[in-house]
């Protein structure tokens, strides 16, 4: 038996993101039979108290306080960003012109200029990168996309989508990099969302007409006064898919009770499709082909069928969660390395979701569409 | 015991609507103490024979195929018009001058400067008027304004609605009158109600951004050859309540497997509410102020605490129908008549639809925000 | 056109489900096309001005407080019995004996020996009977069936059911008649009803075993002391079908939060059906014969192909209520007077599940399977 | 920063449910910050090559296929039995006089005298033991527990639970060695988790009228020819809880088109609980206290609020999976392992479980109540 080559992995931030990230390198290499062993090699923080501290709750050998230093180790083969958002390009960059890979949480940054700098020295280094989008990494989510390209809807007609949360439905919580004007908003934060999953259902979207709503007009500045807000409680659009389909998105992070809204609803002619997060394992499908008196919404419940679904397990119904849709794309990631396969979501799809976010954004103020 | 005056209807058409119309008198009659004694009287239709096989079938005391001989009669009280959308204004407009209230199945016109004409006769003439609308007669529709105004939802923030069907979705379905472009179309026909909805909960439509796509581009013109189709199978807007609250609505009759979607869903900043007319006995109740860690969407089922449901039965969760809906709208307009109360949905109202609807079609043209 | 020939209903009783039937009177009449003309004849009450009251509320066209004087009235055909339960066996018997039809709220009487009585009084005197059972004419049972019967389920293998609500559970509630140790308790009055279904599913049941819990041990007594509660306050029950199925019921009226749980699950060797009696609209099917990765349960809504759905309304998906059940009890019922097929629950029918039920009330005292 | 002591696992089978509690290792050292660091030792299984190839897909150091050689090795602090069930008390006594923790897969041991003799050595040598039962490891149940517990729900009243799934559905699916009369049927299969969960919610049962059933009589023999089945394809049974509270559970393998439905529904005086394990993130909780006209069954969904979702994810409504499951079981056995707290399920509750098959299997037989 071949010993599988090592992939070391340097990570920046020990946060919730960081955890998360840690726990699908665990869960990938149990539930995949990946080319290479994971190694969690070094983790990076602010100072080398909480660096030591994550190494030793997460795993890592090491532990560092100069993310820098990580770039100049020959051991380490990637550089995963889960630091702040304004840290995000420098930091890749960087990486990036080490010859590493580059893993980095979402957005890309904050804004799509940026972004494409990035996408672009990735490129021309040829390295691999992956932007935190594990939302489109549900078996469920795969599974429409094959029903939509294999055509069971028959021609697509029509698209509704939404992710919807509330953790900003208080107007008393204090103001956070998320409101900040550059790269900020629901439409950034959440809305990126919703058109990730209608272009990976539908594809390209060519068109945009926005609407951007701040609700709450100002929030704590965290120092005893009051700051306004300039960015969108809720973001919504219209869409054109260059297939000439119409849809439209909304992104809202004020909808109270809501805490994973990303909601979906597709209508062809011979068939239509409905998904919500709040229920990840369930897809439900109308066919016009049931018998008569026999149609209806069918409820399909993630199943070994439904790839990757049988690698967490062999029975059908047991439900995977939100952690297993992060192993899932740590996984991809994994293989693309490998040089299987693309990418489940490179730096480029992270720019082209830059692009559909601004575009928006400016359609909001002109009042008119845009061609994305 | 006084004997209840009687109030005599001449109903125009016995299709579908003219039947739900007789089932909505029937039920209303006996299932509130209403002021008078409805009296079939007389009904209309094309000829003697369709006119006569509907008063048997309906049980209306005569028949005619005179409408206009109905005007005449002073035993007649409301003339009730379910007669294709065409014939609406004339009937109403002399209905109106021979002095009889009308109650006219929607829309109220094709086009609103025809539906402004007759709200201001019938107002001149002192009638009552009822345009057919009775999605909004839903008990749990009163429920959610009745929360809203009393305070229960907060500070009201965001408006999802929609009103989706699939009657249209066959392309080899022929072309009809809902298909002319002088008032047709999705976002008349079903977009409609989505806005009368949306102003029953949150109040007058300041603004709107329009998008209406015809997805079916032309269709069997019935004779044989196929006629290029003008009107939207699917209309959307953005929305500005003249409160400030922003919001969306779409209209849908492409939207395969969907037979009653009237959804909507608001989120207020201490609550939400979320209903959809596929179970239309249910609002779904969602509170910041449970306990902590009890938080969740309650299924508030329709019961006799939500007026007039216990008209219909004492007990709770044993579920209305929409033919009852039809009868609530019946009661309120028999009661508005007898001098107790507005009209559920006066011509006026029909014809604020009328505006939003028009406002909604040029904004899509124009690619602008319209003011209503 | 020919005159439909009248019938004349002389009710007794004008409570809940007086009213019910009167509503189910006037919608039947409306939505189905019966061979004759209902007449709401004569309704007898307690004292005169309790009849008067109900003739004028309800469109009687006479009042009385001597409901034998309805016996000898030649002109009336049917007598409808909502009175009190304990007086149904000496009414159903005397308005049988003066040779009317005779329908009358469940149960037919407290015991099986009584029940038997008034259905074989019933058959010797050829007239026809009809029980209030109106659960099972809801068109999404009626679907079930034909589904099961034509072989859409493969094999039937296994049964649940249930019908539980909650209106005795506050312990301070009073002792009521249906507290009554001869024929109270929540077996008789909710179990009953899951009987019902459960042998119009599938078919006779050969034997049971009961279990019967009294929760709450004794209630107010009305006048100010406390009364020992002898009926359950849940039955439950084993069941073995004719056919071989096995399959269970709960019948139980403290079922805190539920208001209509009339539930059942059918297993068959290729499908499944699930209904709840809250969404009574709505048909849950699972078939093995969807393709793989496409199975689901299917919720199929009530529609035009459901009979008699289409005769409330042309359009699927809009929903018909719990009163309209009652109007399809009552069309059932009019066209077996008719001489048009048999009564949809004849006092045979109601016989047969007061035995189920004293069946299961036996085996739980004896406490061994009973044979019924 | 103190280094973890090692807990070194010897896993004995590496098939579907070797490998969840591989996944369950890993993710509960990741997501727990468990007081040792697990080591993943040895793996054994029936030869050579498949025992090296599960250490190299599980990430064991070492492999062997005796696993006799694992108790005698020092370096071993736990024997995770994953082997066929009839094997199950050998290894599980030799590994306990070996003073080894045991870990091992449900059942216990086919019958209640080995089970007993099973725990019994493990308390005598006092080492900790944990059998395979996650399903009570869900936050929602323990939250469930709570309620009850705390008094939310009032007095408790009836209770209602099932597992049912469909595996065995198909009538040429081969004889295994889940229909060995010696252990087997769904009653011991799934049955037994709708037991273990009523006894968790509610507390000891007193006594068991049983009922089963074997649907399919025959089975492939897998050698050609057929085998008559002895086992139950459902087994039913009424509960009387020592508190008083009566209840029914069901266990059922043929229930087509059920993969998850490990469901109960608890009846108190103020409130009620209903849950699906087909959506394993959800508890829906009815009060009586909520205002006049909102009540209704709340969804609460899965949030940090209910340890110890908190641990998987911070933010609410993500949704945790089956795997998770079995890690949340996993740290909770590495804890009492470490002296802190009860093994959550012991052999002790294993053997109580075989108890309650064993008595509903006897009251099944003697058609008579059986104390438990």
């Amino acid at each position: 038996m071949i010993e599988k080559p090592k992939l070391s992995i340097g990570l920046i931030g020990s946060g919730f993101m960081g955890k998360a990230h840690v726990f699908g390198f665990a869960t990938a290499q149990k539930v995949f039979d990946l080319p290479m062993q994971i190694d969690l090699h070094t983790v990076a923080d602010i100072n080398d108290e909480a660096a030591a501290r994550a190494a030793h709750e997460f795993g890592f050998r090491y532990a560092t306080s100069d993310w820098r230093s990580m770039l100049a180790n020959p051991e380490i083969d990637v550089i995963d960003i889960t630091a702040p958002n304004a840290l995000h390009k420098e930091m890749a960059l960087e990486a990036i012109a080490a010859g590493k890979h580059v893993y980095c949480e979402k957005p890309l940054a904050p804004m799509a200029a940026d972004a494409a700098e990035m996408a672009e020295a990735a490129e021309a280094a040829g390295v691999k990168t992956q932007l935190g989008f594990n939302y489109i990494c549900n078996p469920m989510l795969k599974l429409a996309r094959e029903m939509i390209v294999g055509g069971e809807l028959g021609e697509i007609r029509s698209y509704r989508g939404v992710h919807a949360e509330d953790y900003m439905v208080d107007a008393d919580g204090p103001y956070t990099f998320r409101h900040d004007p550059a790269g900020g908003g629901a439409l950034a934060d959440l809305g990126s969302h919703a058109l990730a999953t209608a272009e990976f259902l539908l594809g390209p979207i060519a068109k945009v007409m926005g609407d951007r709503v701040t609700a709450i007009s100002e929030r704590p500045d965290g120092k005893g006064g009051r700051r306004a807000i300039e960015v969108d409680d809720i973001g919504r659009a219209f869409l054109r898919f260059e297939s000439g389909v119409s849809g439209s998105i909304e992104g809202n992070w004020i909808a109270t009770g809501r805490k994973m809204q990303h909601d979906f609803e597709v209508y062809g002619s011979r068939g239509a499709l409905v998904f919500s997060g709040e229920r990840l394992n369930e897809l439900h499908f109308y066919s016009t082909e049931d018998a008569p008196g026999r149609h209806g919404f069918r409820r399909i419940e993630a199943a070994p069928d439904h790839a990757p679904y049988g690698n967490f397990c062999v029975a059908p119904g047991h439900q995977i969660g939100f952690n297993d849709l992060k192993a899932i794309e740590v996984a991809g990631y994994m293989l693309a390395i490998a040089g299987h396969g693309p990418e489940p979501f490179s730096f480029r799809e992270g720019l082209r979701i830059q692009h559909l976010v601004e575009s928006i954004q400016k359609s909001s103020v002109s009042e008119n569409w845009v061609v994305v």
